[in-house]
C-alpha cells in the first residue's frame, strides 16, 4: 500500500506546485494609472491633421488592391487606374473617418479575457512575427511550430499578457499555405485569449471567421455583432497600401471584426527623419486607410495603429524604446483621441539579449504606453532585437514590468487616516512598526509581490548561484510550461476544429492563396 | 628621428581618443519634459498636512540635541527636557515652515555647472554612502580610497552627473576621524561639481566650509550669501532627530548652506505600513524639522527629501525601484510643491547585479523621479542592492538610462513642415527617405545617440564576443578613467587645501569628534 500513497502524496505536491505557479499569474485587466501627457497643442493637432489631409489631397496614397479602386471612387476619391494613386477630397477624409467607431469589446472564448477597446483601458499583448526565437538553453534559431506553441500556452498563463497579437515566433516549419490554419487552432485550442488573424488575403481572412464560428460556436449572423478577432495592417510607407492586406481588411471589416491601421514610420527611412514629419505622413496613411475602411463598413472597429521608430543611422536597424519613440508615442495617443478612436501601440527592444539594454530599452516603451493611454500594446512580451526575435526569458521579464504597472496607484487611500495616527502614536518616537497592530493585518497584502525580482540579501543570492535576472526567468517560464492546463472546450467543437482544419488542408492544397 | 615622430603619432592619437571619449559625455543641465502627476487630490494633500500638525502637537518629534531645545522653546514649542520630546503648536509649525527658500542656487567651483534648486529642473546626482563597491573584474568588496577617487573621478566625467551626492563608497581604509577632511579634499580638487558636507557634528561641517572658502578663493560673507554644498539629515524614524545631524545641519544653515531634510519611510517597518500612514508620519517628521532649522536661520535653504522605501516583508530589506516607491514620489512632490519648497528624491534598485532587475528598478524610479518634479535625485549613477552596493558599471548604465531621459522631447518642433511636406511629395509612394534633402543635414544629430546601448545586427554583436550591457559599460567606465583629466585649480589654492589638511589631521587626531 505504501507505493501508490506516495505516488498520491507527489501527485498532491505537484498540483499544489501547479497552483502556486498560478497564484502568481492571475489574469487582470489594466487601466492607466494616469492621465495621458500632451506633447502637442490643440494647434499643432490641427496643425497635423490639416498637413495630412493636404497629403492625401496633392500626393495620395496609391491602393494597390483593384476591387478597392470603385469603393474609392464611389464614395469621392479620384483614383489614378493606372497604378491606383489616390487623392482624398479632406471633406471625404473627414466625413468618413469621424464614422469610426469610439471604443467597443473585443471578445475571447472566455468571457472574463473580454477586452474592452477605449477609455481608460491598457491592454498589453505578446509578441508578434518574430522570425526567430531565443532561450538560455538552445540560444538563437529560427521559429519552429513547438516553440509558437509553447509561447502561446505560456502568454496564455502570464496573467499580465491579455490577448495574442499575433505569432509570438513564426512557425517556419508550418506549410505557409496552411499555417493559418494551424494557428487559428492553436490559438482556439491552447488558450482562451483573444487572438489574431493572418490579415494576408481573404482567403486566410475567411477561415479565421468559419474557425471562430466553430470555436465560440456561434453563426455568421452572432459573429458579426461583436468583434472577436484582430487583424494588423502596416501601411507599406510611405503612402503605399498592399493588395493581400487591402483585401483580409475589408473581409474583417465587412464583418464586423477589428482592424489595426498601422503606419510604422521608420524616421530617416520610411518616412521623414523629423519627428514632424514623420507623424504628419504617417498620420495622413492611417487616417485615408481608416477612412476608406470606414467605406467599407460605416462605423468600423478600428485601431489607430501608428508607431514611430527611428532608424540607427549607424547600422539602419529601427531603435526601439528609445526616447523619440516616447515622444512619438504620446503624439499618436493625441491624435488617436482627436479622432475619437482607440490607439494601438507597441514595445520592445533593440537589445539582442536579455540584460540591462533589454530591460531599459522595453520599460522605456512601457512608460511611453502607459503615458499615452494606448489600448492595445503589441509585442509587450518577449519581443527584442528590433523584433527579429522572440524570447522566452525575456517574455517573463516584460511580464515583470508590466505587473509593477498593474501596481501604481493612480490615488492613494486615506481609509485607515485615523487608524494611522493612533499607529503612530503608540508606536512612538524610537520604535518601530513590525509587529504594529496597523501593520500585522497587511502585511501580506500592502505591496506588490514581484514575479521574478530578487530581493534577498547578497550572501543568500550569492549561495543559491549567483543567479541573473535572465536565469531566474528561465526557472520561471519553464516551471510555468511544466504547469501548463489548457483551457477547457467542448469535445464535439473540438472535433469540428480537427474535422474544418483538415478538410481545408486538403483544399488549400490545391490552391495559390 | 623616426622613433620620436611615431611617438608622437601615439601621443596625438591617444588624445583624439581622450577627446573622443569626453564628447559621449558633455555636461548637460536638465529640465523635466512634462508637468509633475498628481496622486493627492487638494483636498487629500490638506489632509496629510493637517494629520501632520496633529502629529506635531499631540505626539511631537523627539530632538536629541540639547542645543536644540533652547531654541525651540523660544519659538513656541513645548520641550520636555527629560528626553527633548518636542511639541510643536500648529501656527508654529506652519509659520517657520512658510520661511523656507523656495528656490536657491547651489555654486559649484565651475560656474557652468551651478544647479538651480527649483522650477523645473531636475538634477541627477551620484550614488552615495554605499559600504561595498562591485566591478566585473574584481567582485563586490568593502569601498576603499582608490575606489571612492575613481568613482568621483568617473562622476566628474559622466554628463548626466550634475552633482557629488556624498561618498559613492565610503572609503573604509580612510581613517573616520579624518576622513572628511581627506574626502572634501577629493571633491574639491578632483572634481568641480557641487558636493556634500558629511553632516555629522559640527566639527565636520566647519572643516568643510573653512575648505570651501579656500578651494572657491572666497570669505565667509560671500560664503554665507549662497549655497555651496549641500548636507543631508535622515530623521531616525519615527520622530527621532539625532543629535549630532542636528549639530551639522545647524551649522550649514546658519552659513547659508543647504540641508536636505530626509525621512526615509522605510514602510512596515519605521513607519506605517500603508502609503498614506507613511506619508503622514514622514511628512510630520519633515516639517517639523524644516520648522526648526527656519528658527536658527530663517529662509533657509533646504530641501523636502522625504522617500518612501516599502520593505520586504520576507526579507525585511527595503525594496527599491518598486511600484510604491513611485506612487510615494509623487505624492512627496505634492507635499513639497504645496509648501513652496523644492524636493529631493533618490532612485536605486535592491538588484544586485547589473542585470534586467537592476536596470528595470532603476528606470522605475528614474520615471517618477521625472513626473515627480524632483530637483534633486541622490543616488541616481551606480546605487544598487538597496543601497549598500555602488557599482562602476551600474554607474555607466544609470548614465545611459539618465541620458535618455534627457532626449525626451516636451515638444514637438514643427519648423520644417512645409519643407516635410515637400520632400514626402518628391519621395513619393513606394520610395525612401535615406538620400531625400531633408534627411541628409539632419541625419546626424536627429536621434538620442546612445552611451552603451548597442544596436547591431546580431551577427556583429555575435562576432564581437556577444557583450552585454554590464560588459559594455565595464569597457566605457575604463575607458573614461584612462581619459581622466582633473579641473584646473590654481597652485596656490591647491597648497593651501593641502596645508589645511595637514594641519588639521594633527589636530583632529588628538580629538574625539
Amino acid at each position: 500500500m505504501s507505493e501508490p500513497k506516495s505516488r498520491r502524496g507527489r501527485q498532491r505536491g505537484s498540483k499544489a506546485n501547479k497552483h502556486a505557479e498560478s497564484q502568481e499569474q492571475p489574469f487582470k485587466l489594466m487601466t492607466r494609472p494616469y492621465r495621458p501627457i500632451d506633447v502637442l497643442t490643440e494647434d499643432e493637432v490641427e496643425k497635423v491633421h490639416q498637413a495630412s489631409l493636404r497629403i492625401l489631397r496633392d500626393i495620395g496614397i496609391r491602393f494597390d488592391l483593384e476591387a478597392a479602386w470603385d469603393i474609392l471612387e464611389d464614395h469621392g476619391c479620384e483614383v489614378d487606374r493606372t497604378d491606383g494613386l489616390t487623392k482624398f477630397p479632406p471633406e471625404v477624409v473627414d466625413h468618413f473617418l469621424s464614422q469610426t467607431a469610439s471604443e467597443f469589446e473585443l471578445v475571447a472564448r472566455n468571457p472574463e479575457r473580454n477586452l474592452h477597446i477605449g477609455g481608460d483601458h491598457i491592454h498589453w499583448g505578446s509578441a508578434s512575427s518574430a522570425p526567430n526565437v531565443m532561450d538560455l538553453d538552445n540560444g538563437r534559431r529560427p521559429g519552429t511550430q513547438a516553440d509558437f506553441e509553447n509561447l502561446v500556452k505560456l502568454n496564455h498563463m502570464i496573467g499580465s499578457c491579455h490577448f495574442h497579437t499575433g505569432h509570438p515566433v513564426e512557425p517556419i516549419d508550418a506549410p505557409p499555405n496552411t499555417r493559418h490554419l494551424t494557428s487559428t487552432y492553436a490559438w482556439l485550442t491552447l488558450s482562451d485569449k483573444v487572438f489574431r488573424s493572418y490579415c494576408i488575403g481573404d482567403v486566410r481572412v475567411k477561415d479565421a471567421l468559419n474557425m471562430i464560428e466553430i470555436g465560440f460556436g456561434i453563426d455568421r449572423e452572432e459573429l458579426k455583432r461583436k468583434a472577436r478577432i484582430q487583424g494588423i495592417i502596416n501601411v507599406n510607407s510611405p503612402l503605399v497600401m498592399d493588395a493581400p492586406l487591402l483585401e483580409g481588411a475589408i473581409e474583417l471589416v465587412k464583418n464586423g471584426q477589428c482592424v489595426i491601421v498601422s503606419p510604422v514610420g521608420l524616421a530617416g527611412a520610411m518616412s521623414p527623419i523629423t519627428l514632424s514629419g514623420s507623424l504628419i505622413q504617417t498620420n495622413a496613411e492611417a487616417i485615408g486607410v481608416i477612412a476608406f475602411l470606414n467605406m467599407v463598413q460605416p462605423g468600423a472597429r478600428l485601431l489607430y495603429g501608428v508607431v514611430t521608430s527611428p532608424v540607427d543611422m549607424k547600422s539602419g536597424a529601427p531603435a526601439m524604446g528609445v526616447p523619440e519613440t516616447v515622444t512619438g508615442t504620446l503624439a499618436h495617443g493625441q491624435m488617436s483621441r482627436y479622432y475619437n478612436m482607440p490607439q494601438r501601440q507597441w514595445l520592445g527592444s533593440t537589445s539582442t539579449a536579455v540584460d540591462g539594454q533589454g530591460a531599459y530599452e522595453s520599460m522605456m516603451s512601457i512608460w511611453g504606453n502607459l503615458l499615452s493611454g494606448s489600448h492595445m500594446v503589441a509585442h509587450a512580451h518577449g519581443w527584442m532585437e528590433g523584433g527579429l526575435t522572440s524570447s522566452y526569458e525575456k517574455t517573463i521579464m516584460d511580464a515583470q514590468m508590466i505587473q509593477m504597472m498593474g501596481a501604481l496607484n493612480p490615488r492613494i487611500p486615506f481609509d485607515d487616516l485615523e487608524e494611522v495616527i493612533e499607529a503612530i502614536g503608540n508606536v512612538g518616537p524610537g520604535g518601530h512598526f513590525l509587529n504594529a497592530d496597523h501593520t500585522m493585518p497587511r502585511y501580506m497584502t500592502a505591496f506588490h509581490r514581484p514575479l521574478i525580482s530578487d530581493w534577498r540579501p547578497y550572501e543568500f543570492w550569492e549561495a543559491s548561484g549567483s543567479p541573473d535576472t535572465a536565469q531566474r526567468a528561465n526557472v520561471k517560464w519553464k516551471a510555468m510550461l511544466k504547469a501548463y492546463q489548457a483551457p477547457k472546450m467542448d469535445a464535439g467543437i473540438r472535433d469540428a476544429l480537427d474535422d474544418y482544419v483538415a478538410r481545408r488542408k486538403i483544399e488549400i492544397g490545391k490552391m495559390t492563396i
